[in-house]
């Protein structure tokens, strides 16, 4: 795509990196703010800029937060030794949503990936088997994606920690509330099967 | 969505701005470049923040140039007299890409839609206008998609030109290249059999 302008292009350029976003997209994106007042471009590259600079992680569980321990640590209610291991703040978020976490969590910031180039080094593991060391944990629940990258990562962890004395748990994958077995993929089924539950547990839920 | 920072809040409701981009779309967008280095946020800031301040347009057609006069319009081989009236850069560059087209562009900005709020005043109307009234035209081409607002503006352009000699035409709507009638939609089906063409000439194209 032969763009008529150099300072287009070095726009269109930099906005496709993004996931997901083609050259075409970014194009439409970048002639929507030509079109808007310049508050709006000045808006977003300020937002981007300072986020990407003053952004805080928290202290304890590594997920994004505006001061050095976040919300959800700093809260007396949550029980500190049930922690829920995450990827990022999405899952965090989506967990918060349900209401039915009470615990707290450690966000890794990604996955085992050999082949996106992200190795153990990279996530915040040492500080989640620092806790373990500490006897500071009683239950861990892995919630990462059931995906290879999540299974090695779960292991990984797995591996330093099973030597201590503490529940590990991973969440239940089965058939989604609602959804209609014929539609299933067969993994899912099967393993909805192998860990089925108790009914009479399963109509106090 | 209730995001656990406000810095992040503030960037994620930025980028949802943009034509196509949810609050979901966006937090992906923004944790994707807080993963990578900081220089890909720079980057990015810095090329449309330079875009929006240092855009061009040429002096002739309004089309994006990074001189005052574009490539097309400074080009001597091509036949200043034949003017295709086109809604944006995209336009032009899609009929560049055909090869089929040898006269020059007169880029609007938009099209006349008042639930929009974008009236004639807003569009580059009246310097197509004039160029007419100085007798430098001889065939105007509408290529304005064909839609209401299209139609409209079009249909206003008309209005006030239609009192000089010279030629106006509209790109011909049909059935595409390769495109099974079946699933063509009716009007389109309709226009083409309206317009139909002697085939001794559909056979030299």
């Amino acid at each position: 795509m032969e763009l008529p302008s150099k300072l287009l292009e070095n726009a269109v350029n930099e906005m496709s990196q993004l996931p997901g976003i083609g050259k075409r997209t970014a194009l439409r994106l970048v002639l929507h703010l030509l079109k808007q007042p310049v508050d709006q471009t000045q808006g977003l590259t300020a937002a981007l800029a300072s986020m990407r600079n003053d952004i805080q992680y928290c202290k304890e569980c590594h997920t994004i937060s505006d001061s050095d321990i976040c919300g959800i640590c700093s809260n007396l209610s949550r029980d500190k030794t049930i922690i829920c291991v995450v990827e990022d703040v999405r899952d965090v978020m989506a967990i918060e949503n349900t209401g039915m976490f009470k615990g707290v969590y450690h966000v890794l910031g990604g996955k085992i990936s050999p082949i996106e180039g992200i190795g153990p080094s990279q996530l915040k593991i040492n500080s989640l088997v620092e806790k373990v060391k500490n006897n500071a944990v009683s239950e861990i629940i892995f919630a990462l994606s059931s995906t290879m990258e999540g299974d090695t990562t779960n292991f990984y962890i797995y591996k330093q920690i099973k030597d201590f004395t503490l529940k590990t748990s991973t969440i239940a994958r089965g058939i989604a509330v609602g959804d209609e077995l014929e539609y299933a993929d067969e993994v899912t089924l099967g393993r909805s099967l192998l860990n089925r539950i108790p009914f009479e547990i399963s109509i106090k839920q």
